[in-house]
């Protein structure tokens, strides 16, 4: 066992009940993640799934906690990046699983960004019919997105988790401290999320990242306001939280968290990745909004506000000029929130606010005026 | 719509409540599959997944009928096999779909035998993460076992089923009829898993199928007893239906079904898949039960009562002598049966009664004896 007094955690912990499950967030949590997930995910076996960025820095470690029975855990490294969220990592991954002789009473640790987290969940959804997985998300996106919810899934060559499963984790173990190893730019992607759910339910949340933006990124981790930054993981990990409890199978209100991400997805796409995912996400929104405008669902101003905090956050605010707005219209229509062959798009009446609260939480807005603002 | 009077049933249709869906059981009822599948799983584009044996026999008029809407059906046909029940397969039919563009309002409709309903259940399961899906088997194997219970998935080359997920269909539509055009090798072994619910659950049923063997598995169809093998449909049915609905994900009663499977998936496997599944199965549940009496555990005669049924409906009562005992011991180890790294089996201590009621349905027999049997 690791004694806690000789590896203290340098702030509270903070547990957040995500419903079946418990969220712990605090610095220097990674220290004791093996422990935290042992206890949350009790198995004979486990493996630990990360990325070639991320394993050097953290996995020793937590390999060492989780195999302090004396079971081998294997470590599957994938390259990092969204480009290998795919089938092929998948299967590799599980095959890594069963030459190491994983059975049925195994878990899966993720430990990465929300391709790891998409990627390894999927894995742990599959194997064998389903084995626990924990995460540990080490980007500001993948702590407050993709670690929630149990949307698990990879890409193919048509789209974005086209192919996945619903898998809620066991527990969730965030470490805000290891965003200091992280470059400024994993900060900016991240910060695009938590301005969606300030978009989607919180106005006044919204007005904080956007003020705060400039002392939540500065270049050196030292010089960043720290507690502001854990109040915008908190913040955003409870609000991510308490939409996924009202929906889990995201026939309603979960809808909302896809604000910004039916164009996002389709620019992420045709950008060969080469777009980050919480850049294109904030793109998705100024467009998303500006053509919600123009339909008359939402008020006046909202793209404008949302373009605004973007900049401040250093985040681009324009699609890349490159696709074409048919391929972009047509990429959408391929996506998996396409309904009964009309694109429809989760979008706020204003800042704080959903549209369609009641019907569906989403609203059809024509090509036409999609493809003007995409124009 | 179709006019039922034009296009009657032969039979009255018996309703089974599968807790959450219904199995259809009819003389004739393909001829209405379509009406009740799109009745049951309401969607906007179905895809119709099926194999080469099955998919000339009877999709064409499946397809016709949930094209209705004017929507196009995609056919999705992967060679006839157990060879072919793999993550290929999986992600070729996915591709399918999707370059057929279909969405999130889809459903599939599985129309074959227990390959065709693991498959095209583990492509909806994880299409989009998750449509409905229709089984309509086609095998008596699949109509009392596959179609029923959710499980779903694929092979792997390290064993059977080892990558999958649990997804409940939204219907089972089976037409007895349908046996008629198959070998009479299917309906043998269909009837291994049905002994296997006698065995493991009802002594007069096991009595009952292995007197009537012969009668059910007449060369001609025209001499066969129709009311005895639609009477082992739905009392199979039934059984599966009463021991999944006590244990859906399969952590305690529902282990009972896997009597048989441990050796048999073992060496159904070894062989290629040369062997069939129900015919492994039936070997699987000789050799089990007789190392379950060297153990104590099974009481003496029921192995040589399951290999007496066995021969009365013309099914293999030894294993092939080709692989070694090592390595069916060792194929069985990377099952995913293997539990805490030890060998577990589901093995009645008499016809009707299984061992470890109360205690995880499971007991753990010594590789020393199973050698023994294997030998």
């Amino acid at each position: 066992m690791v004694d806690k007094a000789t590896r203290p955690t340098r702030d509270p912990v903070s547990f957040i009940d995500a419903g079946g499950y418990e969220i712990s967030v605090a610095a220097g949590l990674l220290t004791r993640a093996g422990e935290i997930a042992a206890a949350a995910a009790p198995a004979h076996r486990y493996a630990v799934v990360s990325d070639s960025n991320v394993a050097p820095l953290y996995a020793s470690r937590l390999v060492e906690q989780l195999g302090q029975s004396g079971e081998s855990v294997p470590l599957c490294t994938v390259p990092a990046g969204e480009a290998h969220k795919n089938r092929e990592s998948w299967a590799a991954i599980t095959d890594q699983l069963l030459a190491a002789g994983l059975g049925r009473d195994s878990a899966i640790i993720a430990l990465g960004g929300g391709v790891v987290c998409d990627l390894a969940g999927f894995v742990a959804a599959t194997f064998m019919r389903g084995v626990p997985v924990v995460h540990i998300p080490t980007t500001l996106l993948s702590m407050i997105d993709a670690s929630i919810g149990g949307k698990t899934g990879v890409d193919t060559p048509h789209g974005k988790n086209l192919v996945g499963a619903f898998h809620q984790p066991s527990a969730v173990i965030i470490d805000p401290e290891v965003l200091d190893t992280l470059p400024v730019s994993d900060l900016r992607a991240g910060l695009a999320e938590a301005l969606k759910h300030g978009a989607i339910a919180d106005a006044a949340y919204f007005d904080f990242i956007a003020s705060s933006a400039p002392l939540l990124l500065a270049e050196d981790p030292g010089k960043r306001d720290v507690p502001a930054l854990n109040h915008v993981i908190e913040k955003s990990v409870r609000l991510k939280v308490g939409v996924v409890a009202a929906d889990e199978r995201e026939n309603g209100a979960r809808k909302a968290l896809n604000f910004g991400h039916t164009i996002g997805h389709a620019i992420e796409l045709l950008s060969g990745f080469s777009m980050r995912h919480g850049e294109a996400v904030g793109v998705g929104m100024v467009l998303e909004a500006a053509a919600a405008e123009r339909a008359g669902v939402t008020d006046a101003g909202t793209a404008s506000r949302i373009r605004a905090a973007l900049e401040s956050a250093g985040l681009p605010t324009a699609r890349p000029v490159g696709p074409s707005v048919s391929s972009i219209l047509e990429s959408m229509r391929g996506d998996k929130k396409s309904r009964s062959g009309e694109i429809e798009y989760a979008v706020p009446t204003r800042i704080g606010v959903m549209a369609g609260a009641g019907a569906g939480y989403t609203v059809r807005l024509s090509d036409a005026v999609v493809a003007e603002v995409l124009a």
